[in-house]
């Protein structure tokens, strides 16, 4: 609802408030043809979960866009940004201020080695902008490797660097952007039939990638540490620390995008930290204030930052270091420290998801594999275990991607809001929900599944 | 200061505070070499001033980077971002909620012609980003062609588009970016020797750009309306007109970059309402709310919207719709209305500045050239009037650009906060600023001048 009543008054035939009417008329949406769109007015939101303006709630088990890590409206974080707004809400990034420093105080104090300087953006997409930037003025070299399977962003930039369909919009892309093809044991690109066996022909592959590519042309690999909206993919041990010895050997630089991973997800600070790995670049942004007010940014080690103590770093934008959003980072830093948010997350993965999945897998045809780490999880679909043919075809749109929008519907019948992606469904929780409710949306979810088992052979 | 005092206690031999030396530890900032950096630390601002942790304070004669159109700490701001945090700080951009709505509909409501729907981002370069896919897509052309002398943000993309030295760092860019040179009737690229001669050439030149790239290869023209940080270059009347026919002609997208000339600045809503036309896309950003928190967006006119209604618009980003972002947007725009700003600033543009700067000019030999619209104004600074040659060279930096930083030294020490670019400097303060204090602010320029005469031919 508006407070313009008139407005309210203005087509007092139609039964849907101000507010859906006019994100109908007025808000352009991401990723969407605007004609089908039909979406749910927030009217708040609290812990775990949201409701809409007729009051029907959901389980948050996307955590929206798996940002709001310590869940909705926390009253620590609300309470950091109206002090903030009270005190300074911007400045220019040429200032100092209080906020920001003590955000990049914390954000070095949590970050693995020495990776002890922050530059910071308005989200994910940015921060990737720039830790590429970096490496390629730190190298002066050109070529930036990603992964297929993973999503770094949609700038120029970081969409070329994209391994997704969301790529192709926006092809012809950045010069130098290479792909290679990283561990999924799954759906092993490398005919592997072990973890280890992944691991190790994935190295392999990598290294004649940098081969074939030349390796003294090569700035930064960038990779998802844990590959996120596209399946969760833990990589088997040993693989990120073959990558780091790769960039060691080449003078390359590691740039680990936890954007999506990082500030608790995988039950760790970093979700490198798993593998004691330390990267040259963190690319961070959802889980360091859990979006309550846009920020990302790049964790730059101190080595690379010395290429720039004299030289400019030709990068930069207006809300770079924005004290209202900084503010609700050292919030969000100090309530996962104190409240011992990042021990329960691995504790809740190991104890109750990863068991919960297993049991869901056993009951369900339709389930091909579950995988993840803290409350980090994937359930892939498939219509035959044997062939392990996806439930959906890839990028499926329509009628073809019917059993995953039946399966949608479902849970959001069942009053939990899923995360869904081709023929996968993601448990991301925020990372304080109950261990009722965490019941509770595994339970919403196998109910859901006999939907899916359905398309699927028995 | 931070609130912890151990850390305080750490290195006692230091006398400045730990927000300043979290700073220099943590912060990477940007567009410099970090070693030379000697931030001042903004403990609080309020209207048209800020100050440090001393209590020296500044009058802020560049709005922050000319995004504090309201000034610092506006109550009505403050109020709206408190009330929105304690309701709902974030949600996923596929939903719809009340804040961003209304927001959108404000934003259509203020927007020339037909443009009635608004993607948002959280950043002008974002802004940028997004308007050159939605051309391209709609076109189905490649090509962007954007002005020598602009700025329009440093992501991949908008950094390629962009016409000053910041470009270079970020090259070889984005693939059909396309320069083109505008008018600027002080140093005319078209040796043009008047205003309405430039107009006519420069858009002779824009037609030639066009015959020899092929128009039907390009999806967009994409110019800020008012030149902003590379001069406040204010086009002759009829110039905008021409780049409208000239998109109309060929059928190209037809982008407005109003991310630092939009929202009062220029004493209209959009600048280019000014001349009266209607672009199809207007990238925002700034004033929109002042960047209290991080907001951009492009406000899409129905025809390129209804592109869009059936096909997939292939771009996003986490925080698209920020209800905090918006809320600050929503009570920023009532301000802007009930509050009279831009007529206000169409006035005091007029009858204040106009005037001085042209007694400032009159008084001082190394004013080549003072030139602006409503509170977006530059002092163009020479060596001699008569050849016009800059006062330090294009791009100086050290001792190359000794005039100019000792021309922002004494504007310091006289308690302004100036803006400076290259051989100028602007007057761009908030546009709340009382009288006594815009002519106290350029009291302390026409002071800060006599440093400037000193380099320059009598
Ligand atoms: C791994 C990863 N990197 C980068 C991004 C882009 O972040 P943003 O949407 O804030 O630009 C995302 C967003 O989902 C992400 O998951
Ligand atoms: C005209 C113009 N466009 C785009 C931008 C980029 O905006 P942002 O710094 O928010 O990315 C700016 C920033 O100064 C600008 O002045």
């Amino acid at each position: 609802m508006t407070t313009d009543t008139e407005h309210d008054a203005q087509t007092p035939t139609q039964a849907r408030s101000a507010a859906y009417r006019n994100d109908r008329a007025h808000v352009f949406h991401s990723w969407s043809a605007q004609a089908s769109l039909d979406p749910v007015v927030v009217a708040g939101a609290s812990g775990s979960y949201f409701w809409d303006e007729s009051g029907k709630s959901w389980l948050d088990f996307a955590s929206q866009l798996v940002n709001v890590n310590l869940g909705h409206q926390h009253p620590k974080l609300i309470e950091a940004i109206k002090a903030q707004a009270d005190k300074l809400c911007t400045v220019a990034p040429y200032h100092a201020n209080e906020a920001t420093a003590e955000a990049a105080r914390l954000i070095a104090q949590v970050a693995p080695g020495d990776l002890n300087k922050v530059f910071f953006t308005s989200g994910g997409a940015e921060a990737i902008e720039n830790a590429v930037r970096i490496a390629r003025h730190h190298t002066g070299r050109h070529k930036v490797l990603s992964a297929y399977r993973s999503y770094h962003g949609a700038t120029a930039g970081a969409i070329s660097l994209t391994g997704d369909p969301r790529r192709w919009g926006a092809e012809p892309g950045m010069s130098g952007a290479v792909k290679f093809w990283g561990p999924y044991p799954y759906r092993s690109a490398f005919h592997a039939s072990s973890p280890e066996q992944e691991c190790e022909r994935a190295l392999a592959h990598l290294a004649d990638v940098l081969m074939v590519e030349g390796p003294h042309s090569v700035a930064a690999i960038v990779l998802e540490t844990v590959v996120g909206g596209n399946g969760i993919l833990v990589p088997p041990d040993g693989y990120l620390q073959g990558v780091r010895a790769l960039c060691d050997r080449y003078g390359i630089v590691m740039v680990a995008d936890e954007v999506m991973a990082g500030f608790g997800r995988c039950g760790e600070w970093f979700a490198i930290d798993r593998w004691r790995v330390v990267p040259d670049l963190i690319a961070f942004a959802k889980g360091v204030n859990c979006g309550y007010v846009p920020l990302g940014g790049v964790i730059i080690s101190e080595r690379i930052a010395e290429s720039f103590a004299s030289k400019v770093f030709p990068g930069g934008l207006t809300y770079s270091g924005h004290p209202l959003a900084c503010a609700a980072a050292v919030a969000c830093i100090n309530v996962y420290r104190d409240e011992g948010i990042i021990e329960r997350v691995r504790r809740l993965g190991d104890e109750l998801i990863a068991p919960a999945l297993d049991a869901i897998k056993q009951r369900h045809p339709s389930v091909g594999d579950v995988r993840g780490v803290g409350m980090f999880w994937a359930i892939e679909l498939v219509r035959d275990r044997a062939s392990r043919e996806p439930l959906v075809p890839y990028n499926a749109a329509g009628a073809d991607n019917r059993p995953m929008s039946e399966f949608a519907a479902a849970c959001k019948q069942g009053g939990l809001w899923p995360f869904t992606h081709f023929n996968r469904t993601h448990v991301v929780p925020p990372l304080t929900i109950s261990e009722d409710d965490l019941r509770k949306g595994l339970a919403i979810i196998d109910e859901a599944l006999n939907v899916t088992d359905r398309y699927a052979v028995a």
